[in-house]
């Protein structure tokens, strides 16, 4: 940040009174111009035991599988970013929407949160940040080609939470996660 | 927005190549500024049968009851967020946080998160946005005296979880709160 987007003058970093961090502020205006963590908000879409995932068409990790998944826009709730990201990517249409993942990634500045979901029929296809749209079984995931740490760790989350029944909420730091797992 | 925070131009609104949303763009440097939700985080902590709450110093709702909250800051966990907020507003100390409640705000672009929490000892006091801080029995809670929906919302269901010793995670939209409920 150089300028003022309010006033356009130059900005300057520093501890505005009562705070305690640096941030960029506007000497001439003394807009404060706060910078905060972005939620990233997406969909594991599940047909009976197959799920969804979508090949990236676009950069980080253009051809590698994902879930569903972006910037949640204002005016949203969590649950439609998901929705709303699932359609553009996958042209799917989702139910029974639940809370599953959230995971910090605070050397991004970013919150994943995922939602377990219901394809509501088949008639899903590539949207325009997507290659190709599959649905795999546990045993066809392609692992080694998963495009974010935070997309395999909600896969084996699920496959094994599946062989439970039941779905804890999970909330993770990205440091507990491997490359790609 | 008014000038582009990068080279200091004015800014445009249209929609992007490849978007369908109206966003800020700098015809000059060619820079998209995206305007996303901001998280605000906040811990429920809890003292034996009592909970902690403080009295706003601050607006809005300046004089009114709140759980310990506030934005959360580039670099954080969302667990950090919470503590460092309960740090800086009761000047109290919180182990075994536990994610909790989830509240969208749509029409605030806001998506509120609180941790259960439990106080680490007695040591604590009024920061610099609280006039005081104070332990509550629930039938002591001044419900007509707090701050925000989510609070009183996040109140409810701990006390009504506490009596089942089940303490599920919720993800709701404000529409569903009544004001101060």
């Amino acid at each position: 940040m150089n300028f003022c987007s309010h006033c356009g003058n130059p900005v300057e970093q520093r501890i505005p009174l009562g705070d305690n961090r640096l941030r960029f502020v506007c000497p001439q205006c003394q807009t404060i111009h706060y910078q905060n963590p972005r939620i990233i908000a997406g969909c594991l879409p599940v047909w009976g035991e197959q799920v969804l995932l979508c090949r990236r068409a676009i950069e980080p990790r253009c051809g590698f599988w994902t879930l569903p998944a972006g910037f949640m826009e204002n005016g949203e709730t969590l649950e439609q970013a998901a929705a709303r990201e699932t359609q553009e990517e996958a042209c799917a249409r989702v139910r029974e929407l639940s809370l599953y993942t959230l995971f910090d990634l605070p050397h991004i500045s970013q919150l994943y949160v995922f939602f377990r979901a219901e394809l509501v029929d088949l008639d899903f296809a590539a949207g325009e940040e997507s290659l190709e749209v599959q649905l795999f079984h546990e045993h066809e995931i392609p692992w080694q080609e998963l495009a974010f740490p935070t997309v395999g760790r909600t896969l084996k989350c699920y496959f094994a939470d599946r062989r439970e029944q039941v779905y804890p909420i999970r909330n993770e730091g990205i440091a507990a996660l491997r490359p790609r797992e």
